[in-house]
């Protein structure tokens, strides 16, 4: 994760580690990372113009099949994590987001991970990204 | 709260606090209270035979419209709080739950509350309690 | 609450409801406000030039005596409410923030409430407010 | 995953999926997972007649070094999951935890996942099992 290039395109996405999201070891909870995720894969989407909310409105849903997050050093309260995401593989019907936290000033990771992603619809019936959404996010032929 | 009978029937909840659901200051934090609510009150309902799934399934839904929580003592992790919940008041179309939280033994009152919760229907409009949730929970008229 | 006028000063911060934040009837849980008025009251602090990490940091700890939220209309997955929030009450050694919360228009009223918070040192022990915290953020004597 | 041995000693608990732990899919939030592994392992930890909190104050601190689940079939509100717990693996200053997560009948495989944490002091210095803690989890060598 260190030495392979980030995916691009990439959008970085700041975060104030709340009281709430510690826990009694003083630090960002490690389940708080997941929801984290979350609003930066929103981003990245965002940052093309279009809502997730409003991909579901029209059909697809990208329910999670796989998370994983690697935890190096810690985050505590009031600390402003800087999120870093891409889209790192893309199938057919699945694509997988990478995540990288660095604290405030970018210099030091502090965790790491993906999700996988399944195209479904809203039956949970997986099925390839239709042409709409391809237009949006992969403006070429997926390899 | 101290003095006031708790309403009859009630149930007791035990509730074991997790590392998640403490914060920095090593303690239960103040927005977890609501949950651990949350799941007395279902317990509530479950103790009458029936689950709150099933009552939404037939057309009730209950939205919280007002929480109270007072904190006197704090809750810390691993703490097995003992939480007792009854139903302090019935309108037409709302009801109150009340709760306590106590530590282990039952003896500190770790904090009190409630929530007060509207009857509506799928489209979120009030309704007065059907008959067969009465008859359910209110074997005799609301006063 | 809708008549009286609002603390001054006040601060408004805005808040991206996530999918985490969410609950099966499709809106913003109803304990996750608490949460976001941890957020708002941290930024309005932070408004004063010091964080609250800080002020702990110096001794003065602001645990929640008391929570309550009132609930008027529902918030969705993706809205993007708009929070207001200043102090409605100086004790000697307590305060009371006020929160509103509103939609993206800030036209709607979503929902309301207040944290009642005591001044306590690191033990947990209540005592008045110092004179450097009264400097930051009470410029004249308590009423 | 599935064919593998599930190693021993397994512990098996039960959660009741409450309304604030699913999202607006209807189904329990992803990162809810993580909370609901650190319940399991607690019990794991507790089958054995000691407590995780009592094995801090002895010294030993377990931070989650790794996290991974995959999600197969989503578990909905109310519903009573039934969640596996074992050490799948020991090293010297390190264990993992393996995790499944069933439907109530225990037929269907909603979840599986694992944790790894690192044996660390106070301080978050790692250092090899203490005798004592061997004594508890292990009373053959670490292989």
């Amino acid at each position: 994760m260190a030495n392979a290039p980030f995916p691009v395109p990439e959008i970085w996405h700041e975060h104030r580690v709340s009281y709430g999201e510690t826990d009694t070891m003083g630090v960002l909870y490690y389940a708080e990372y997941l929801h984290i995720f979350e609003r930066s894969r929103n981003n990245w989407i965002r940052s093309f113009g279009v809502s997730y909310k409003a991909i579901e409105e029209r059909g697809v849903f990208l329910p999670v099949r796989e998370a994983r997050c690697r935890y190096r050093r810690s985050a505590g309260y009031d600390d402003l994590v800087q999120v870093r995401t891409g889209v790192s593989q893309w199938g057919r019907a699945s694509l997988t987001f990478l995540y990288e936290v660095y604290d405030e000033t970018r210099l030091y990771l502090l965790a790491g991970g993906f999700t996988q992603h399944a195209c479904v619809d809203g039956t949970g019936r997986p099925f390839p990204w239709p042409d709409w959404f391809r237009e949006i996010f992969l403006p070429r032929p997926v390899a």
